[in-house]
């Protein structure tokens, strides 16, 4: 499993490095990291972590002494200036560059999943890429269309509608057509990456009361109610629109296995608000397994050594549950 | 005080009198119930409530033997139609009248606070009243222009910008001017409503990652950051535009007095998260003290008898703690 170190002068390496020094977490996979491996010899110093031996490797099935973790260096030989809270052009390549890497990797099969540490948009526009975010890159690098972001804790899935665009954007987004295409593609990643059969997924309103009727809104009825009405009831049962405020104070999402938000505050604000330190971003819908945690670079507190690694963990965890997941379904289809 | 039955048919008459059934909550205020004497007497029978003994009353000051709740009869002599979880206009009229003659007795003096149970929308719809809600109908009845929707459960106090509006419409609204007097509405009433000196105020971005800079949106540039700043240092203490989701996933809310949200649910979603049953609507900016429950009619479980009176008592005795802060202000005023 590759796991990239993300903006190095965010908290990044310290959650990659941190994860990875526990054994509860590396006996269900094995990792690579991939980056810089300056950064990375860094922090494993900052950090007192020198139980974790780093071994530089050219690919990453190169067969390493027991205890030694590999490392795809994507900065040979030379070191990177290392500014922790700062947003540097420098920073941004890097952490583009790692991805870019670990995503190559997994298209070509030497890896089985891709979990990204977080990047600083702001320092990958400097570098000159122009995504608004991880998920948007590797839609592009993997040639995939139907891709969808899903926040996972748990039993908790909540799938977004739409994601990185201002609030003033989101109503005409709100299309049948989009209802629709989000249903399925999170209806497929249940079965297929989760391994549940026939899942029972809630829609939420966009508007609040869901729209009350058609009184504070008309979006519930033009477009979300027919694309509910039009899903296949033999692959996945769909339920709603709920308002999305009495759908999380009754917590009714336990009675769902995933959760489709219209927008990102509408899914991320009481996914985080549930999943504290546990939550993880699922990219599905690509042909390679990736996943991050559901935090940011976090500056204010980069190289202070004080990050939690346990999103990092948990998004390695997931991974390899659903590398797992589509093996068996591989071997079943066989 | 005043409790208003809220509409017959959902569980607003059932949780009113279980409430006033538990002397946890009686001992700090005396109650008068406003609405049909046919409905409660109804429910009394129905719940079993027999020990909870009404006694229909002219003025709420008339005296009553020890262990009698008086009520306010605003159908005198009649019978109203009780048919659980039916959306009627007998029915909306029913609890509009009981909302109307409480608020006519907190204008007059005669109770000191009105705690309204919940009414059906469309029901008062149907019964030809042209109000989205309680809040609209109350500032109008008061002649209020300054009035604030703020969700209260313990030290958790949410304000709302804007309220039962389409999301298409919200963005339109966040003006500077608007955010301006949200933050001026909800620092008085922090001070004089809660008793709070100089209080902290946190202000939520209104696009994902509170706009990222302005990559995903411009308000919080435009309007919400020029607000901010010129905001009134010696009377509050105002702080953001914060990314919400981080916002409540972090549980930064402890570190402050109040939240302004910008739109409904991003307010109501985590509130309603974290609140579970505990949940308060307080009407700041209002010459009346007037809170409510913050859950609906449950039409679903309503005449069950299996509706949470928690919200509606502390409903209440946030309303008396209201009262009681209001009068010593005015007492240090003198």
């Amino acid at each position: 499993m590759a796991i990239t170190h993300g903006d190095p002068n965010g908290i990044g390496p310290e959650v990659a490095l941190k994860a990875l020094a526990d054994q509860r977490v590396t006996r269900f996979f094995e990792p690579v990291l991939v980056g810089s491996a300056h950064v990375l010899r860094h922090n494993v110093h900052q950090l007192g972590l020198g139980a974790l031996r780093l071994r530089i490797v050219k690919e990453p099935s190169a067969q390493v002494p027991a205890g030694h973790t590999r490392v795809i260096d994507t900065l040979p030989g030379r070191k990177a200036r290392i500014a922790a809270g700062q947003t540097t052009p420098q920073a941004g390549a890097l952490a583009m560059e790692a991805v870019g890497a670990a995503v190559d990797m997994a298209m070509e099969g030497t890896v089985d999943a891709v979990v990204t540490a977080p990047i600083s948009k702001h320092a990958v526009a400097k570098a000159g890429y122009e995504y608004p975010g991880h998920t948007e890159f590797l839609a592009q690098r993997t040639r995939s269309k139907d891709h969808m972001m899903v926040m996972v804790a748990g039993g908790l899935r909540i799938g977004l509608a739409t994601v990185h665009i201002p609030i003033h954007q989101v109503a005409a987004e709100i299309t049948q057509g989009l209802i629709s295409s989000s249903i399925t593609r999170l209806g497929k990643s249940l079965v297929r990456d989760f391994g549940i059969g026939r899942p029972r997924i809630a829609v939420l309103g966009l508007n609040p009361h869901a729209g009350e009727g058609g009184v504070l809104g008309q979006e519930e009825e033009d477009a979300i109610m027919p694309a509910i009405q039009s899903s296949s009831p033999k692959d996945w049962m769909v339920f709603g629109p709920f308002p999305a405020d009495g759908f999380f104070g009754a917590a009714s999402y336990r009675k769902y296995d995933a959760v489709l938000a219209m927008y990102h505050d509408q899914g991320l604000i009481p996914f985080k608000t549930l999943a504290f330190e546990e939550g993880v971003n699922f990219t599905a819908g690509l042909p390679i397994v990736r996943t991050s945690p559901d935090h940011g670079t976090a500056f204010s507190i980069a190289g202070k050594g004080v990050a939690s690694p346990r999103s990092l963990r948990q998004a390695a965890l997931l991974a390899a549950d659903i590398v797992r997941q589509r093996r068996r379904q591989l071997a079943g289809a066989v």
